[in-house]
């Protein structure tokens, strides 16, 4: 196996320098600054997940007030709906939703294997059948790059084949080799409307994407012939928070922390449960996004520094206290654990919302504490606290698929 | 039958002054500022609906936003959901909900009667199940009161009988003589209420209902006993917008409206579409309470200038004006046609949200734009050229009970 290359150049030409600066570690948590042409994203980064041009029940404004630096796209629902010739009458999807702030979009590929019925999978890329109405679309690695700059994000991901967490080493295997060739293509066609695209915007950075599944050699395999491609301004942990233990995901990230160039910010897909994000950072992950928290504030469940806590139960009833004392939210501003509770009860559209704004809140706020434990070079021991706390209260159980 | 006794005593005690002064009138419409402790309600006026203490999707934040003066809580719902003891212990609907400015609450009387199963009513009050899990219960005018109290309204309305507007005449009298006489209990109640509260806050104003159906005679009856029984701090017209056509409901107010003190700020039950309210303006009418915006909304529904429109409509989907050019909401200041529709199409919480804020808008604006008008002395013909437009587009077919 062969040793990660260092970058040699600078990052891909995209939007935005794509510059990323580190201003502290500590252990192998890092605090940094990813620069991009429609704003800074101050490392670590929960990014919500804005799936069909909203992050549901959220406005835009919604999400300035709680602090979001970036959100994350769908490629796959976008290109469903509303679809690229509305995106493309709009200027792209920073203007369709009002969001100026920076945008990453994934490339399609993980909802296209989860959702969609797949009529075929080969090497060029894959034929299914839209979840909505049954309508039949083919994407490639071409294809999704094109996609997404149409969609217009500042940072695009590459198309990969993403195995669930359980995928037998051969399954894994081929995975690796798959995701690997469509990496190459991505990279080909993303050139390619860059230099297009020399008197405009060009797409976004392109960040590869790595796999590997539980298996180690094959991991550090996949991240080595994935960095051997590039320079890249930044690198994805793929195929984890997709079924295996936590067990297994902080293996995996140990492992391969060691290999990662320290110059790249390291997204981390599909994590955002707070433990599991607080745990990631540890291990030298910069960025994350999941739909933990706004599918477990539409669930009435709200995170909390003693866990996560069902605002239904009958002991809020009368609880006049903010759900969370030390939050600075609009739910915890302005309402009682009693009226939410009552919103949720009752169905109102406002409990949604109010769960789904703490609860993003709740994680933007947590990296940036991160972050500052970070940069006074006391995250390990802030962690461990926090940790501690958090679980005593918990009740969500180990294992299992969040987002 | 007597011509109304004018007022001869200041309103009732209550929260505020409780007073009305007219600053303008043109023909019967009329420009007014109603002074309550907790703010000042410029009228014509439109109240949104709060049935549960929220106003459908919008936060109290939200409804600051669009400029609401006054929102109308529903005691029925409150009742039962979240219950007296859960507002009591809150200190009230306002600091529940976080909403610091006037609040005005039905009695419950016209919820019991359309939508509880109804066990027995007799002329002390009514037994009915809750339409949420039915649970026997039982209110009478002293309860209503109590129950308006323990909310903490500033306007609480008297506990009547609101036959449909097909009722017969036989049944609008008895309507009209059992209204009559919760009335006066409902006055009993709420003045050992105030005399009690002496050391602190009494119950909010107490404003009478009159009845009478679709009957002339029956109407001013109704009026002249109900004013008899004052002094009161306002009127209010109920047992319209039940089903009776449009053309019942202008000639009940133009009977009226001679024999409606000029000093008693005049509230119009249930109305609130905006060609329904702009004609009641011009009969005199101040303010207005509707769940028609909102629950437009959630249809998809938007109020313009040209009429109602189905925001779901393909015709939309790459339409990059906002909703209404003229208006000022959130939905039209962000967001284009095309998102919004996308919104909605994909079911998203935010498109409920944001065709809610953008109906309630419209209204208010357009009370504030009668309001202008009349104290320019332009009411008559702003309005016509108004409603003209307003009904070249519309979809909304005549008749019916909007709310």
């Amino acid at each position: 196996m062969s040793e990660p290359a260092p970058p040699t150049a600078a990052p891909r030409a995209g939007r935005g320098s794509g510059a990323f600066t580190i201003e502290g570690t500590d252990g192998a948590a890092r605090a940094g600054t990813l620069e991009l042409g429609r704003g800074r994203v101050r490392t670590p980064s929960f990014m919500p997940v804005g799936t069909l041009g909203t992050v549901k029940a959220l406005s835009s404004r919604d999400l300035e007030g709680v602090g979001a630096e970036i959100i994350l796209g769908n490629a796959y629902h976008l290109y469903l709906r509303p679809g690229l010739e509305v995106l493309e009458t709009a200027g792209g999807l920073h203007r369709f939703m009002s969001w100026p702030h920076p945008i990453l979009t994934d490339s399609g590929g993980f909802q296209v294997f989860s959702l969609a019925r797949i009529s075929q999978v080969d090497d060029d890329g894959v034929t299914f059948r839209s979840h909505i109405d049954g309508s039949l679309h083919r994407i490639t690695p071409e294809r999704s790059i094109e996609i997404q700059t149409v969609i217009g994000s500042d940072i695009q991901m590459a198309f990969d084949e993403c195995p669930p967490g359980e995928a037998d080493r051969e399954r894994a295997r081929a995975a690796v080799e798959r995701s690997l060739a469509w990496l190459d293509r991505c990279r080909r066609r993303h050139d390619e409307l860059a230099a297009d695209a020399a008197a405009g915007r060009g797409p976004g950075l392109l960040f590869p994407i790595f796999q590997g599944g539980s298996y180690e050699d094959l991991r550090l395999e996949s991240l080595a012939r994935t960095l051997e491609g590039g320079p890249w301004p930044g690198i994805a942990i793929g195929g984890l928070s997709v079924g295996e233990s936590k067990g297994v995901t902080r293996r995996i990230l140990e492992t391969c922390e060691p290999h990662l160039p320290r110059e790249l910010p390291r997204y981390l897909m599909g994590v955002g449960y707070p433990d599991d994000l607080l745990e990631a950072v540890g291990r030298g992950v910069d960025m994350f996004d999941c739909v933990a928290p706004t599918r477990n504030g539409r669930n009435g469940t709200a995170f909390t520094e003693e866990g996560q806590v069902n605002v239904r139960g009958a002991r809020f009833a009368r609880d006049e206290r903010p759900l969370d004392p030390g939050c600075d939210c609009e739910c915890c501003r302005e309402y009682s654990r009693a009226y939410v509770r009552h919103l949720l009860v009752c169905g109102e559209i406002l409990g949604l919302k109010l769960l789904s704004v703490h609860n993003i809140r709740f994680l933007i706020r947590l990296t940036s504490r991160a972050r500052a434990a970070i940069l006074r070079g006391d995250f390990e021991s802030w962690a461990g606290g926090w940790l501690a706390r958090y679980r005593s209260g918990g009740s969500r159980s180990e294992g299992g698929s969040p987002c």
